[in-house]
């Protein structure tokens, strides 16, 4: 069992989770743990939190299937918030939505696109098993590994020229089409971008 | 102002608020905010919370400097709270690390790594303007354009040689290469990857 004394829960026992999906670092929800949805948590390897309106706890995923398996948790500098780092299956919000907070309420609709690459090698992914009609990714799968490469050494090349003519869209564009078939590479063995920065954070130690 | 009445506040007139930095998808903190300041943050364009310690609002950096400029602002699906996303200047957390949740209690450290590519440009950034004795990263500046637009090429190369060995880790160290060679082109042309995902997420709809 863990030791919760660090852990400052509020006068109902309670402590707010933000939880954040490990793969894309989405935010899904915002929920509360007490002491013994902790303990679950952590015996179980799958999230349980205590639900304020029922006053009950629960897993979450125990109706809809979509439950989330705890990576890690992390709690904050002073003890009374806690991340959750979680693998979620399906969607985490009631409503169908990946995530609960899709409501933009002010500015623009300026998330970080950093999942970008995630989603780029789940559509890969897809298109790999399923075959779509005029589907160029299902056209690179369909040629093979060579024709994979080729382009890898072409969308290179491209990089190049671009850059010696200095044109920063033009960079932006030929970059991009390289990571896109780097991305059906990385998809051709089976691999995604984590076993990319995993290598590159080894590294950089 | 901003129509506040989907938003559900605490008995205390409070609403939790999830900070996300926009850069990296990292979490930063979790705060609290009453609906005055709600309002003074979209008016000045800076994160202001209320202090349920010091009972009274505080602009975020008003002491450290470490000011968060909002970029957006989102509302949970059912309404009791907000997600944050916000460029921080230097650290969010007052102990001077860049997140407030830094203790890990449960799990490997597993945060995901996708922000590694930002901490690459921000190393390479930073060597581009300050020399270091013995650095690649510098010695590739010294040299220009022409030396790496070289080994962008050599790289790419280096990717279809360990693709046809077969190997996933020659796979993975060679594309890792690549996107360090390809993570300095961006820095030299003072861009990052933020542009390169922007173009991805463009060009997939």
């Amino acid at each position: 069992m863990l030791d919760l004394s660090a852990l400052k829960f509020d006068k109902n026992g309670l402590i707010p989770v933000v939880v954040q999906d490990f793969n894309t670092n989405e935010i899904l929800m915002l929920a509360y743990m007490n002491k013994e949805s902790i303990n679950l948590t952590i015996e179980t390897g799958y999230m349980h939190y205590f639900s304020r309106s029922r006053n009950k706890i629960w897993k979450k995923g125990e109706t809809s299937g979509n439950f989330q398996k705890v990576k890690a948790l992390y709690l904050d500098c002073d003890g009374d918030a806690i991340l959750a780092i979680v693998e979620q299956t399906g969607v985490a919000c009631h409503t169908g939505s990946k995530t609960c907070f899709f409501t933009n309420i002010f500015g623009e609709d300026k998330k970080s696109k950093v999942d970008i690459l995630f989603k780029l090698i789940e559509t890969i992914n897809d298109r790999k098993k399923n075959k779509v009609e005029g589907s160029y990714t299902c056209y690179l799968f369909e040629k093979g590994l060579d024709k994979i490469l080729k382009k890898v050494g072409e969308e290179a090349t491209e990089v190049v020229i671009a850059a010696k003519n200095g044109s920063k869209e033009e960079v932006i564009y030929e970059v991009s089409d390289l990571i896109y078939h780097l991305s059906v590479l990385l998809s051709y063995f089976d691999m995604d971008w984590s076993d990319i920065f995993k290598s590159l954070e080894q590294r950089r130690k």
